[in-house]
């Protein structure tokens, strides 16, 4: 169990590192930049290499929401959820703090440090309501792949690149409604370090998500059971 | 059949969702936008991720054009093109609707809504016959794509792959000329919410990718029997 | 045989189609354009793609380069190298008819069709001799990686995503140089539609290719010989 | 161990060759240059395509971190550290060689040559002490991903996917910051051939990789200890 949650936490520092890591160093550098598209494909493989990485030691979660939609779809115990998730979220602190010290050596100061947010700080001025609408469908779906994707009967080797690629296109669809979130460890790493709004607006980034991971857990459960059941 | 019809009308609405909302949400953002580049990939990552997710569900087509094909091709049954077709078209409509929902809270209108269009409402001025030409040959690829890389000769575990990176392919190539259909479903949900010049240049593509995608699938017969036939 | 020709026909008229056609039509449109970047993206998933469609039929050189590699590295047949050539470089023929049919519905000319070139014909003004060695080294390393990842100690399945991604690569690094050729069919067909400057430099992306391609096949199977020889 | 000498010297050019060579010719092209987004893909795509071409011959490590974060997690040999170490920078240094020849024939002189730095070299200013943090970070997450994708729980067959696009993730972060080495072969032949600056920062490019990639190495082997230990 303990190695369980080491590779949570390293996978989610990751996560962090990579996904809002380019945002802050390579997203908006001028002519050469990566922009959202650099930024999407970023946080796909960040869950694409540690798919490969540590799948087969944690299964590679990486973020409460995935926990909680396994564990709706049958798939992960309720008793290793509260481990899971606190691995999760210390392990995204750790990697915006190492994101934190590289900026410090740059000196412009955090700025919204990749953070979400809706309404005024919607990066494209969405709503609230349009960021939960959003949130709540893009993990819905995120939840779908994954439990189809590692389903008995898909092509299992290949989970992984369905997973981090489909988690890709969620960035592609939505960075400009929330900056993206369909993760609530990676939403806290970064409203912690802005503080203010950041934090104030955080619970959409737990609910939203969650909610729609759930019910998808419970709608891929009867579309496809799995052989055992 | 009635999971399969479900899955199907998921899958497509999250076709739409992901291809047309990165569309309408991302794509011409100043500077850090994702171009039309981010959107040939969100389209294909939709499919690509659907085939993991559902492919051992519902065989994945999110494509009138597509269950045609294979039907000429011989693979899928005639009596089961009818309720295939409503789905998706269903399930386009549905993810259109959650664009639309999503979009309200900015306020801007929805635009061209990333509907298909030709003349004068081809992105870059490409005519009926271009777009006419560019569907059906697009189509007629995409099928033999499809045909070939789900053979029983083919490694099948990768087909999910080469399909929906051959969908971002098609994109790369015709977003300017008719804004890329090859799949009459996900045309018929922009056009509706669009209304006006996009209903009444519909029927081109239901035309043109249907003829191209049933083409394929008597060529492909002939270039690669299956075993069984 | 002749499956394996028409296969090989088609094949070479995607690769046309979607690598030179994405250039055409999608590269320089202004804000949104694919740029480089996405006709890399393009010509290699024209081969990823056919590799999975067709691969089990004829192999899938697309290529006279790679027609002829194969035959130095012993992997394919010397009486099959000229109706295998024959047939690439009319499926790229028809290839770019179909792109000058389509560009036909825009009226503005074909400019310079994605065809090679170097000296004052190279995008970014590179000599002859830069554009031997560039073509020579590309199409060696190229051969290396079809030679290898084709190997039958190689995990075969994902051959067609690292010969595919490969050619991405090449692409990324040479458009600048002579817009990339690596395939003497694809400059036959371009330089044949624009005539004058394209032709004459022709000859160039014939030698520089094949030479490449044959010294990879003597090294390649120096460095890993086949089981059965 | 000639031939995986030779492998080791043909696939670290190919990283120089493919990588510095995108940086060099491709990204700074006005309007349709590949950016660091093209250059970050182009990096990756040197190692995924040279995994799948040679990675039954030599293992496909180029990059003497690699070679030691193997060692140190007990999958690679001491007494082959050194020869291999050697042809990986002599590899390097080829590669460098071919693209000093192509770029003579521009003649604007080399430029920074894609050449690795900090501080007033870093190419958006990011201070030393930055530069070793994410250079150490960066490679320890990177053998995570190798050791990882490479054990024998993992689906094997994909470990060149995960393993290449996890160093497009990584230069996607730090183009920005040091210009990404993670790799000492890669930045001592760019480095000898700018002279300068760069040979007295080169120190810094040796020493974070290889701790990073030790660190990483004793790290994994707590993690999941291969079953024959």
């Amino acid at each position: 169990m303990q190695k369980k949650l080491i590779a949570e936490f390293l996978g989610t520092s990751w996560l962090v590192i990579g996904g809002c890591g380019s945002a802050v160093f390579a997203a908006g550098v001028p002519d050469v930049g990566i922009g959202f598209l650099g930024v999407s494909l970023a946080f796909g493989l960040t869950v694409l290499s540690m798919a490969y990485a540590i799948g087969h030691i944690s299964g590679c979660h990486l973020n409460p929401a995935v926990s909680f939609g396994l564990w709706a779809g049958g798939r992960f115990s309720a008793k290793e959820l509260g481990p899971y998730i606190i691995s999760q979220v210390l392990g995204a602190l750790f990697g915006a703090g190492i994101l934190y010290a590289i900026l410090s050596g740059k000196g412009d100061g955090i700025g919204s440090f990749a953070a979400n947010g809706y309404g005024e700080h919607s990066p494209e001025g969405f709503s609230m309501m349009a960021g939960f609408i959003a949130e709540y469908v893009l993990t819905f779906m995120f939840l779908i792949i994954i439990l189809g994707a590692t389903h008995s009967q898909a092509p299992k080797y290949l989970a992984g690149v369905a997973i981090g690629l489909g988690l890709t296109l969620i960035h592609l669809i939505s960075i400009p409604i929330t900056n993206t979130s369909v993760n609530p460890a990676r939403s806290t790493s970064q409203a912690l370090f802005v503080g203010g709004w950041a934090v104030s607006q955080l619970w959409l980034f737990w609910a939203a998500p969650i909610l729609g991971a759930v019910s998808a857990g419970f709608v891929y459960k009867y579309l496809s059971p799995e052989e055992g059941e």
